[in-house]
């Protein structure tokens, strides 16, 4: 199955000309997972090779505008190219992101009389305090007033995700190929990071090996790849770990919201050998003191995480709109995005972690792993 | 007084990389106002000549996303923008705009916690019936149920402006130099035209005959030039009418929202004469029906509605994401911008009334007036 990510916006604070706000597709066969929806998001998405109308799944890491204000006009776009007839939309819109969310939507929605041809669900997962300052949390109130805001007809019934405490995390979903969880940031305001992990998968059947044993292709090598033993005419019980080659192991993407830290230990062993981090990096290390200031990190910070996760590829994104990408940087500009890529690789010497700057419409293809 | 109009988005339902979402600047000495303000505004506007930071005063003609989801991003950048002494920003931004506008900025920018340096009020404009079919009505609970949300710190008192039965109009402000009125349109949901009208200013003193006349420059000059009469120390009265030159007439420019016609006969009157009368046109004469579908008009329909006001200038905007700006267009391909001036102007035949296309950042002069 094939796997990649495209960012679509990798500034902060707000889109510009240059920069998109926070948006990035995990893409896998014929799906398209977005992680976060900053203003504009549509507008870049037209511009990319993706097509918005395969969005199955949306997450927000956090409820700031950058992250979001994209996300009421990409449904409402998405639904105008949708094909009208009812039963060709059946299949739900899976949102997930902070308290809050499920009734921004209702509002944005509901005023603005927005009708959607497809269903959405929001699920929403419940912050705790050690998430933000106190002041960060003061937004809730407005959450909980809005709580009298009708459903859009639109909206299905969205799940309340709270933290699992054994486990430390939130578990967002399980399917057959993925397992999806959350984990939290420290932020200004309640911020989460996703772990997407791909289950692994069976490695191939060792054809020749099975031919000799007898068997000939059909419904029992089907038993052995989904990992049941069979049981010869002659008596032989036939293992499948006799015949099948090694596990393909499953890849794992983790994307972080906007954070100046982790909170806990649990963020770093769910991201434990992650193919691709992806971590914010505001603003360089010479202005670290504002960067945490601001409830953000600088590319030593984010280093610091990918290589306490031993992270294959750590990727910076979400910089300051200073940094311009280096395509239109001038001669003798300050604040050269390629500073930051600078410091996070000096920070992860001997770790044997690679760093990719993310730009706008950058594709990074996530090959199969071979070994774990 | 120097005065112009920018357009940063000409294209109706989404923004798209070829047309912004609506939103137009009228800009005078200083100041610029903001008509609608669709995803993207903020991007198009750091792409045009203009400042964000200038933006005094905001007029949303209708709730439709397309025109209403830039303006939360919008304040929260200009916000950032903005000079972080509070001494510097007790300057409110009104915000003009249906009944159910304020309670989307409350809880759009309350969610997010966005924080603003500056502070703004919203006018809502209560609708009436005869705007919008009946369901177009229904977002309305959604307002009234959101009624509860706390308003946001920097959030001023605004005032609930009802039609004026005698002149069935809404009064917005009357200041110095303006008088800004807005009337009503059909559409699917209530939507909204509005009038701004430069008041008529006195002509310039006659300098030569004052001289004759033994005045010299000083303060009788400024009260003769307020309209008010001067004795001379002879006994003769001075009146203004004698001394200064013929009254400068002042500019009307209207801008309409999206619609399928004015309910009344009073737009037609506020919008007499307007040196620029802004419609919109979202499909081809030949789609008239599919358009009066949506609640909107065709440029036949646009032509209509300026030939009865006796407009100067027609401007056509709001062109279905079909229509790609002239320079875009390849040889062959349908759907031709230039196709709804030439509508528009067949039908304008022997009426006077010039037609404009409108683009994105096509910026018109609206010069002095020479004549009623």
């Amino acid at each position: 199955m094939t796997m990649d990510m495209t960012f679509l916006g990798t500034g902060s604070a707000y889109p510009s000309p240059h920069r998109g706000a926070s948006a990035l597709v995990l893409r896998t066969e014929g799906e398209c997972w977005l992680f976060d929806c900053g203003e504009g998001t549509q507008t870049q998405l037209m511009r990319s090779s993706l097509r918005a109308g395969r969005i199955t799944k949306v997450f927000i890491s956090h409820l700031h505008g950058d992250h979001l204000f994209g996300l009421p006009g990409l449904l409402c776009t998405v639904s105008l190219n949708t094909n009208p007839d009812p039963e060709q939309n059946l299949n739900c819109v899976d949102i997930y992101g902070p308290r809050g969310l499920r009734n921004f939507l209702r509002v944005t929605l509901g005023l603005t009389g927005s009708q959607l041809l497809f269903p959405y669900a929001v699920h929403e997962l419940e912050p705790t305090p050690e998430q933000s300052p106190e002041e960060g949390q003061l937004s809730l109130e407005v959450c909980e007033v809005s709580d009298f805001c009708p459903p859009h007809p639109q909206e299905r019934p969205g799940r309340k995700i709270t933290l699992d405490v054994s486990s430390d995390c939130y578990l967002l979903f399980e399917d057959k190929k993925f397992v999806a969880k959350a984990f939290r940031l420290f932020h200004r305001i309640p911020s989460f990071g996703f772990c997407i992990q791909e289950h692994d998968r069976p490695g191939r059947l060792k054809t020749e090996l099975l031919k000799e044993l007898g068997l000939k292709p059909g419904p029992l090598y089907g038993r052995l790849k989904n990992g049941e033993s069979v049981t010869l005419e002659s008596g032989r019980v036939v293992l499948p770990t006799e015949v099948l080659e090694e596990t393909i192991p499953g890849r794992k993407v983790c994307v972080l919201g906007d954070c100046s830290s982790v909170v806990g230990d649990t963020p770093l062993s769910l991201c434990h050998r992650a193919d691709i981090l992806v971590h914010e990096a505001t603003l360089g290390d010479e202005h670290r003191e504002r960067a945490v200031d601001h409830g953000h990190s600088t590319p030593e910070m984010a280093a610091a995480v990918a290589r306490a996760c031993c992270a294959r590829k750590l990727v910076l994104y979400h910089f300051s709109q200073r940094y311009k990408p280096s395509s239109l940087r001038k001669e003798g500009d300050d604040d050269d995005v390629c500073e930051l890529k600078r410091q996070a690789e000096e920070a992860l010497q001997d770790s044997g972690v690679e760093v990719t700057l993310a730009e706008d419409f950058l594709t990074l293809p996530i090959p199969l792993r071979k070994s774990r």
